[in-house]
C-alpha cells in the first residue's frame, strides 16, 4: 500500500493532517457555529422553484459574472454598495482564498491577531504566503494601540480582522480597523461572518469603504442566513479590489445552482434573518448562564460564546459528548466554545454543563 | 477611481487579463465545448426532489467527504475504482487546482503538451507553479517516443496529459501515457473531460491505475453528463493521493446542492449518457463535411472538431458571428475549434460556413 510520505508532495505539508472538526451525528450539535434553525418553509419552496429553473438549463456553464446575485448581494448589504463593489465564492474560504492569491503568495505575508479563525494560516500557507501571528490584549480584546503597533513593525501585504472574532466573539471597533489601515501599506481585510449576530447599534465595516481602496468586508450567508451547506461567501470592496479578484478565480467558479440557490434566499433576507434575534437572545442567555455555573464567559458579538474558567477541557467535552451534544475545544486552555442553538438545545448544553460541573 | 495597478496586487499579475470565453447570447453556441442538448426532464424531476430534500437541512455544513458521490462516482467510473480512490471538486478546474496545491507550487514544475487546454499555464501561476510547454507531433499527435524524451529532459513535478487533448481533440495512447509514467518522478495527470465520446474500443487510463500511485485520471460532468452549470469534476487515484488533497482542499468545497444533484444524475448515468452517441455522430459528420468544404479537420475524440485552413480565421469567426452562431478562436493560426451540437445545430453551422466560404 502507498503511504502519503511515499508520494511527491510538497515538503510543507509533510506530516500534517487535515482539517478536521468532527463530523459526529449527535442529538446537539453545537461544535461549528451553524444556524441550528433550519430555513423557513415557505423560502425553501422558493428556494426550490428556483434549483428547478436552474436544472434546466446546467448544460450550459454558469453565469460566470453571477450578475444577478451580485445585485442581490449589494441590496442585501445597504450602505450604498454597488454590484460593481460585491464579489463571491464557495463559502467565504475561498472568497480569502481568492484575495490571498492575488495580493498574498510567495515572498508576501499576512497577519492576524491570534487567537482567531484557525482557517487563516491554513489558507495563508496553501498558497505559499507567510503568516504573522500577532497578540491581542487581556480578554482577547484589540485596541487601536496594540493592532495598529504590531502591523506598522510587521509590515504585512495583508492584514485580516475577524470581526467579531472567531473563536473568541469579541468585538471589534471600527477605530481599531481605520488605526490597522492607516498604519499599513497592503490589504486590509474584515472578516464580517458574524456580523449580522452583533448588537444593532454596532456599524458594519461597510460604513468605511468610501475613499479605502485597500480595504475589504467579507461576508457570509453560512451563518445567519442558515446557509453553510450552500457555501456562499462575498464581500465588498473597491471595484478594482474584484478586477484583481477576476485574474485568479477559476473560471465559472459558482455553479449555477449555488447562484440560483443564494439569489432565492437573499429575496426573502427578512424571513431568513429572523431567527438571527433568537439566536442571539440565546447567546446572551449563555453568557449570563454560564457565569452563573461559575465559568468566565466572554462577550461576544457572534452567534457563539467561549467560556474560560474549565479546568479541564478535554475531559468536559467528552462528558458533553458523552451526553449527545457536541461544543468545540478550540485550543485554548481551559476554555471551550459552544455555538448559541435554538431555545432547547441551549437547555440541553447548559442543563448538562451544570449536571458535570465542576469539570 | 482607483485603477487594478493603483493595488498592492502581486507583480506577476500586473498587465494580465482575466480569462474570457465570450458569453454572448447567440442561437447556436459551439463555442466551449458544453454538451447542447438539455438534461432529459426524468432525470431533471429527480434531480430536483433531490435538491429539495438537500435544501431542508441546508443550514448545517454538508458532509466534508462527499461519501454518498464518491460512492456513485466510483461505481460510474467501474474498471475496479473504489470510493476511497476518488475526489472531487467544484469543476474539474479546482481538481486539477488541488493537486497543484499538493504537489506543484512554488519551486516545482508542471509540464504540458502545447496546444493544450489553456487553463493549465493559468492553474499553475495561480499556485506559483512554473509552466513547461513542450511540444507536439505532426498534426497535434504525441507519440511515446517524443513524449518521454521531453519529459525525461524537463524532469518536471508534474505532467499534464490531456487525452483527448483540448482544443485539438487528437486522442492520447495509452502507450504515450505509460512511456510518460516511466520517464518521469513525479505525478503524471491524464485528464479525461472528454473521455466519453471516444470511440468504443479506445481504452481509459483508468485501466493503468493499478500499480502506478503517482497516476491521476480527472474526469467531468460537465460534457457528457451535460452538467456543466453544475461544476463537478472529479478524479480516480491511489487513496494516498486522495489523502494528499485532503490537505489542501477548503473544508466544505463541495456543496450540500452539487453533492444532491450529481449522487443523483449518476443514478441516471444511462440516460444522461444516451446524447452522447448522437454528439458522436455529428462530430463524425462536422470531420467529414469540413473536409468537403475544404478545410483541413482534425481527427478527434472529443465533442469538437479543430479544423485548419483557414485562411483568416478572425474574419471566419465574425462572419459566423454575425450569422448568431458562436465557435472558437484558439489562437492556432488557420485553424477554428467547433463543438458538436445537436443535428440541427451542427447543420446551422455547416450552412452559414458553407455561405461564407471561402474564407
Amino acid at each position: 500500500m502507498t503511504a502519503l510520505d511515499d508520494l511527491p508532495i510538497r515538503d510543507d505539508l509533510r506530516g500534517q493532517r487535515p482539517y478536521g472538526a468532527p463530523q459526529a451525528l449527535v442529538p446537539v450539535a453545537l461544535n461549528v457555529n451553524e444556524n441550528t434553525h433550519p430555513i423557513p418553509e415557505v423560502v425553501a419552496h422558493d428556494i426550490v422553484a428556483s434549483l428547478a429553473s436552474a436544472v434546466l438549463t446546467v448544460n450550459r456553464y454558469p453565469d460566470r459574472e453571477f450578475t444577478e446575485l451580485r445585485e442581490a448581494l449589494a441590496v442585501y448589504l445597504g450602505h450604498g454598495v454597488t454590484p460593481e463593489q460585491m464579489w463571491a465564492g464557495n463559502g467565504s474560504n475561498e472568497v480569502l482564498q481568492h484575495i490571498l492569491q492575488a495580493f498574498g503568495g510567495p515572498g508576501r505575508s499576512l497577519l492576524g491577531f491570534t487567537p482567531t479563525y484557525s482557517m487563516y494560516p491554513l489558507l495563508a500557507a496553501g498558497v505559499g504566503t507567510r503568516w504573522i501571528p500577532a497578540t491581542r490584549d487581556a480578554e482577547f480584546e484589540l485596541s487601536p494601540e496594540t493592532a495598529a503597533r504590531q502591523v506598522a513593525e510587521a509590515d504585512p501585504d495583508l492584514v485580516f480582522l475577524c470581526s467579531p472574532n472567531n473563536p473568541t466573539g469579541t468585538p471589534l471597533s471600527l477605530e481599531t480597523i481605520t488605526a490597522v489601515y492607516e498604519a499599513s501599506r497592503g490589504m486590509v481585510i474584515v472578516d464580517e461572518a458574524y456580523a449580522e449576530f452583533a448588537p444593532d447599534d454596532e456599524a458594519s465595516a461597510l460604513t468605511l469603504l468610501e475613499g479605502r481602496p485597500r480595504l475589504i468586508v467579507s461576508r457570509t450567508m453560512s451563518k445567519a442566513f442558515a446557509f453553510a451547506g450552500v457555501r456562499l461567501g462575498y464581500l465588498a470592496a473597491d471595484p478594482a479590489v474584484v478586477d484583481a479578484l477576476r485574474l485568479v478565480r477559476l473560471p465559472y467558479h459558482l455553479s449555477a445552482l449555488t447562484q440560483a440557490a443564494a439569489t432565492a434566499a437573499l429575496r426573502h433576507a427578512d424571513e431568513m434573518l429572523a431567527m438571527v434575534d433568537d439566536i442571539r437572545t440565546q447567546r446572551d442567555r449563555l453568557v449570563v448562564e454560564l457565569g452563573r455555573l461559575g465559568y468566565d464567559p466572554k462577550r461576544s458579538g457572534s452567534n457563539f460564546v467561549l467560556f474560560g474558567g474549565v479546568a479541564d477541557p478535554h475531559a468536559a467535552f467528552e462528558a458533553l459528548f458523552a451526553r449527545g451534544i457536541l461544543i468545540r475545544d478550540v485550543g485554548i486552555p481551559n476554555h471551550l466554545r459552544v455555538t448559541a442553538g435554538t431555545e432547547a438545545e441551549t437547555t440541553s448544553f447548559l442543563e448538562a454543563l451544570a449536571a458535570i460541573s465542576p469539570a
